[in-house]
């Protein structure tokens, strides 16, 4: 059965300004590899579904941007333009019926465009598995990570036994719990956090799709003649806004039973903000991490991104400190308010500089 | 009795790195005014002494920066060059001498080429007095700084009752204290800063010379006729590398006897590091100091100076620190290691970064 990589790759992101931008959103920019995180993203999967068969869904003004940097193999009939953003499971059934109306059925993984993966073989392993497990069961799969911190920034997932010991029960969906709860999770064991992966056979989610959002999927379905025709860009045009703004966990992964969930360790990290680059770079003996070029005297603790080179990061004495350098912006941040970049980027609008977003 | 400003200006100076360099020092950056530091310190005097009697000793490769840089009035022959640095007393006869050969005798006010003044009317009016007392009393005049806190980077003079409420006797020049004891200077009143400023007929200082100083005063005299003519840069050049290699301070002012001291205060700063510019720029309502543009998010008691404007600085929660922005550098500092920015110049010359100094 063919395999296909969906990359739902739609999102805004200001919080890597100055990295990031209106006009280069997170996952069109260079990160935390030698490529920009879309392109990152398809080789992580290359030894397990090839680069042909990767599908992006994302928006008209991204599409463009994703055709200029994407690679070479990616068909770039391939890319899905949605008209107007609805969410998740909107994006989910128009790939799901591209991917029928091509190969009538195909296994397809749907994966976040933006996410760092430290170590790729176990990732092969895991996702080889996840995609046996659904061909060979008509079952969804997901993705957990075992957690390595009582993160209150994650979704979790919480399992129990299932098929072997390798495919776990998908329990319940868990929403980002308070510390000391997150604490509880990560004792348990039985508590993953989501990663946003799921794996399964287009005919087996095109019948959640038909059960438990009829509406949706009978809108998409009288359009399915026109898909990877001249007439798909009109006919989604046409269907698009009045499809149901709902996301695919509340709309069907919720929903769904008999989910299995797969336990992973394979240095996942979804990068959300700039202090997360701590866990995804090697450290000096100071701790901090450095992208790029910068000379640091006694600093620690800290972040130091140059995307540009023209000037040269230097810093005394810094701690618990992230400065960024773009060709038109400079960013220096406590790194307890790396949360609060989207509000510089707010105040930016607000004094005049849509120029720099 | 003309009166002329001599200005020292041959330092060489790191603390204002990545602002001040080699080839452009400190004196000829522009750093708390709306001009090069130079410039400001001509302008300071503008009531006083006029432009025309401007004369700068500097060393080769400055005079050409300088040359670029300094007002039209300044007569460019007033420029005089060393070709080798012999410490102050060498720079202070050399400028006495020039002025003694073109003016016969004149009232010479020595003055740094790198400190900020906040009160111009003050300081007119104090520098008018020490003129005028310099001129009565054949008596070296010196400005002294009355002490806003107990610096321990600063020389002392110690003063007590001299010519009149204004113009006290200097008792003696102290060493940079330490904290307990500045703090004693501050209280009791009859200790001021030493501002490196000096003022005296040339007549008088020449006579000092002679006496305190015997040998450099008779190599100089020597060549005295030379002086103002075209075979001055070659007597110079022949005179220079064997003058006695001693500041004024300890050659001449602190054996001098009947010294004055003026107490002032003019909003004087020496501008010694980047913290200085806290108290020579207004500060926000974060006490914050930007010079340049910046865009900041709760960010408190926090210097920002961008001398470029090709890139936005952008601040969130930033404590205690210095950013500073030039064309090829960036500087992070924490402000309690302003005193370390030499040690990146050393450093960057280490690791071969001679470009960026």
């Amino acid at each position: 059965m063919q395999k296909a990589a969906v990359i739902m790759a739609g999102g805004g992101g200001t919080r890597f300004w100055p990295v990031s931008r209106m006009a280069s959103p997170k996952q069109l920019t260079k990160l935390t590899g030698d490529d920009v995180m879309i392109n990152e993203t398809i080789k992580h999967y290359d030894g397990v579904i090839p680069r042909e068969n990767t599908f992006i869904v994302t928006n008209e003004k991204q599409a463009i941007l994703t055709d200029k940097v994407i690679f070479d193999e990616v068909d770039r009939s391939h890319i899905l333009v949605e008209p107007v953003q609805r969410n998740t499971a909107p994006c989910i059934i128009y790939a799901a019926m591209t991917l029928k109306k091509m190969y009538g059925d195909a296994l397809m993984a749907v994966l976040p465009a933006d996410h760092h993966i430290g170590n790729i073989k176990e990732y092969e392993r895991i996702l080889n598995l996840a995609l046996d497990t659904a061909e060979k069961t008509d079952r969804i799969v997901t993705i957990g990570i075992k957690p390595t911190f009582p993160s209150t920034g994650y979704g979790y997932i919480k399992v129990s036994d299932g098929l072997s010991d390798e495919v776990k029960a998908l329990d319940r969906f868990v929403e980002k719990p308070a510390y000391e709860i997150a604490k509880t999770y990560v004792e348990e064991g039985c508590y993953l956090w989501n990663s946003g992966m799921f794996i399964w056979k287009v005919s087996v989610i095109l019948e959640y799709f038909k059960k438990l959002l009829p509406d949706m999927y009978a809108q998409m379905e009288a359009i399915f003649d026109d898909l990877r025709t001249d007439k798909e860009a009109d006919a989604i045009a046409r269907v698009y806004p009045v499809l149901e703004k709902i996301s695919v966990d509340y709309g069907i992964m919720e929903k769904a039973e008999g989910v299995y969930c797969i336990p992973a360790d394979f240095g996942w990290n979804d990068v959300g903000s700039w202090d997360a680059l701590e866990n995804v770079f090697p450290k000096d003996e100071g701790n901090n991490v450095t992208v790029g070029k910068a000379e640091l005297l006694d600093c620690t603790n800290s972040v130091f991104f140059d995307s540009c080179g023209d000037k040269l990061i230097t810093a005394i004495g810094a701690d618990n400190i992230v400065v960024v350098e773009t060709k038109d912006a400079i960013l220096v941040c406590d790194k307890s308010r790396v949360q609060d970049v989207k509000k510089m980027v707010d105040h930016l609008k607000e004094v005049g500089r849509e120029d720099l977003l």
